[in-house]
């Protein structure tokens, strides 16, 4: 197969000049389409590809998707039957609980995790050690002092430094978005900046509105430190609330002074707003204990059904195992670690060995540090321009309505997705067979330099970010057959692709 | 009018020989149709009524709504135009806030309100002292230790005593209802009961299941303490939650012992639940402060609009002004009571002087005690057989859709349903001419038993129950357009109540 081998070539030597000097992936990027980084490589790639895929494709008269369909229904009537995402997110969330990097819980999950995977008679089980960051939140509290005394909602902002012991009281500044803060000047300096940006009211073309809402959690900290601010109040990330903050990761530019910085709920950041919007003076005192420890062992959980042919040839399918320190974590990302873990029982279960490797990865670290997906590219970056494709699963644990994918705009990308669009069909018995333009996931981001196709599992988006990083990511807001669904969508995707004739991409 | 002081003799007859017995009313009850007891002593009245009845309306050819449209469209139209209800509850909710009895709040609120009306030129204000108890939450909280650590979103319950210093530790007992728990026997002893009884989601015909639910948060603690169980934790009364406790008020009943009871959020209800489902042994530490500290001065504050012909004929329309000492009391009930207040000012702008008297009263201590109503009897009995009506609005401050009345199934009742049918025709134009089956409200209860005809305001009542009793009542949550509806619908009823020819119950 001379062919495969010229594609092999090229996409490494594009790997090994862009490996060890990648940005770093940014979580928060996982809701920007598209990821910029892959699109530019791989169109680099696209011009050598051009002939290979003129030949793979001359090679296929018929889709694929009619080959697989009956398999492909048998999988889904299987997870739907018989998954146990959904029992074994049970024990995930109640009796492990959440799971923040450097955590006992997450420590506790990485070992129930790769214990179930190897009673399950999954064929390879691999811990990959990661030493991840230990933030912690340690107690926090933040009070409205004047005009009267309001205990706000809040939570810290992971990564956030924490403030003096006693506390840190400041008269309190509001401003819309950057454009305000800027025309402050030094007006903000000793303040307290509350940013009450309001998330918009999902819609189902437009999307939750997180990426444009997100960047006052991630960047505020730093900018209003810019600007002589003592601390920060960000309204949560959310358009529904019942006091319900929201945490997340921030990050401090290194060229400005660290400051604490804390998320509170829509209906607290409203009504400072409102106070200072009739002329009050506005004080709160911002107590936070959060600080980094030292770095902790933890581990990405890897499980393979090892491909009967092709075994190097890696289909991934992923979630990630850590998660705040708040609820259960158990849409971000707990339920679909679930998944993506059963797909690889059930398939088991019904005996069936794909060409290609199957590979579940469950990422450590995905929330405040990526040094999970980090560390997996260190480890097996020459092996990963011979993967197949590599999906995550991060948007929740809703009904799935199909994958989103950030197509490079050539014509190896236009391919593969002819090929998804395909083999997309598969799914329109249960509503998931669509495809759109997206990312594929903060932790597979990283592979897009590898050529690699990405595919995010794309579920229906209308309540995640009312829990997403809060108390309420309980159990009991997953839904049993949505779970199953998504086990269902995640088995038969990887059994396909790791099946086929070709990959994806050839 | 010989037949009017027929009437008069009659009811205040009945009223003589009950209202030093009458039962304490109950904040429950509000939910519950039909009010018992106004329906009992209304029917011993009405067949002394019958005569009265047909004369008065034998006197009426053409229904009465007409004669008033004109003039109930300028009010909706000056209300939704010109309302004030909306930007004072703002002030009630921001700067002062929350208005538990015997707090600095209520003590606040009692002062702004009753000045503000003065500053309106209302023709009369009057504060009526009312004792109120004064519970104090102090701090509280409650933390499962086995088999996990995890803090418990909770509220103690209102009226509840604290746990002894250092907290109550015990083992979990789960039930569904009172039948389970009785089923339990003497193996609830020295245990911590958890009621996890689900509100159902709501529903527009058959409604919350408030009535149905809330029994546990009352009577869960004593019920629990005749079988020896050491304290009590109830699934909160909501079918919506983001880990959201509701706190609310508990009856001790003195023949058992009391212990401590709070809410906990229906998320950490069920986990516990499924926790002890799965054989797991489930410990809780719960500490509370919660006490009764001297009962505490307030007031109901009273504000007449003097009727030119029949000032002693009072339409009495209402609102409590305590609240919950948690959120901002916005809905409940806060919101009601501007607009209460409003309608006085509004009536006043518009010139408009009606025959009979409108009084607005913003009641105290309606949450956990009643003693508002209590003194308002005790203070008016004499004269309150001369109302022509009471009206309460206690469910929100939503879309009104109408009203609910209690009706006496007697030919009283049923005559003065009727009026309100033609009445209600006026409030078509805004959506808000329902006339329905329930309650007057907790305030206005005890009106019945003389003969006053009762109205609850009826709002849309999806969303009451989500935020109700939560920190989550806030400002924010009261929807301007709603509001200045309510303002619009109890201003226009209480003029037209007040000039109408007859009292509605002639």
């Amino acid at each position: 197969m001379p062919h495969r081998l010229t594609v092999i070539v090229a996409v490494l030597g594009v790997a090994a000049c862009t490996s060890s000097e990648a940005p770093e992936p940014d979580a928060s990027l996982q809701f920007f389409p598209p990821v910029e980084i892959g699109t530019t490589l791989v169109s680099d790639v696209g011009a050598e590809l051009d002939v290979i895929v003129e030949d793979a494709a001359s090679r296929r008269a018929t889709p694929i998707a009619d080959a697989y369909r009956e398999t492909v229904n048998r999988i889904l009537h299987e997870a739907l039957t018989n998954g146990q995402a959904h029992e074994r997110l049970r024990h995930l969330c109640d009796v492990i609980g959440p799971r923040l990097s450097g955590s006992q819980g997450l420590a506790n999950a990485v070992a129930w995790t790769s214990g179930t995977m190897r009673d399950d008679g999954v064929d390879r089980v691999e811990l990959m050690p990661v030493m991840v960051p230990a933030w912690v939140r340690g107690n926090e509290d933040a009070t409205m002092v004047v005009p009267r005394r309001v205990p706000l909602k809040m939570l810290g902002l992971g990564n956030s430094i924490g403030t003096p012991s006693g506390g840190i009281e400041a008269d309190v500044v509001v401003v819309r978005d950057f454009d305000e803060l800027k025309a402050l000047g030094d007006a903000v300096a000793g303040k307290i900046v509350l940013y009450d940006h309001p998330m918009p009211t999902y819609d189902p073309v437009a999307g939750s509105g997180y990426g444009q809402t997100v960047r006052y959690r991630t960047s505020g900290a730093s900018n209003a430190a810019a600007q002589g601010a003592v601390a920060v109040l960000v309204r949560s990330v959310t358009a529904t609330s019942l006091q319900t903050p929201h945490t997340g990761m921030l990050r401090y530019d290194t060229a400005k002074p660290r400051i604490p910085a804390a998320a509170v709920s829509t209906e607290d950041a409203e009504m400072l707003h409102r106070l200072l919007d009739a002329g009050q003076t506005v004080r709160v005192r911002l107590n936070m204990e959060a600080h980094f420890e030292d770095d902790a062992p933890s581990a990405n959980v890897i499980g393979d059904i090892i491909g009967s042919e092709l075994p190097d040839e890696i289909v991934l399918i992923s979630g990630h195992l850590d998660s705040w320190d708040v609820g259960h974590g158990a849409h971000d990302d707990g339920a679909n670690c679930m998944a993506v873990m059963d797909a690889l029982r059930l398939l088991k279960s019904m005996g069936l060995r794909p060409r290609r490797t199957i590979r579940a990865v469950l990422w450590t670290n995905e929330e405040n540090g990526l040094r999970g997906s980090r560390e997996y590219i260190n480890a097996k970056g020459k092996e990963i321009p011979m993967y197949a494709a590599a999906i995550e699963a991060d948007s929740g644990a809703y009904r799935p309505l199909g994958y989103t994918r950030a197509a490079a705009k050539d014509e190896r990308g236009e391919r593969i997705n002819a090929r998804l669009a395909d083999l997309m069909t598969l799914f329109d018995t249960i509503g998931a067979g669509r495809l759109r333009d997206g990312g594929g996931g903060a932790d597979i981001g990283a592979m897009a330099a590898f050529g690699v196709p990405m595919l995010g599992l794309d579920v229906e988006g209308s309540r995640y970010f009312d829990i997403h990083h809060t108390h309420a990511d309980t159990f009991d807001k997953v839904d049993r057959d949505d779970l199953l669904h998504v086990e269902a969508v995640l088995a038969a995707t990887a059994f396909v692709l790791a099946d086929m004739p070709d990959r994806l991409g050839d």
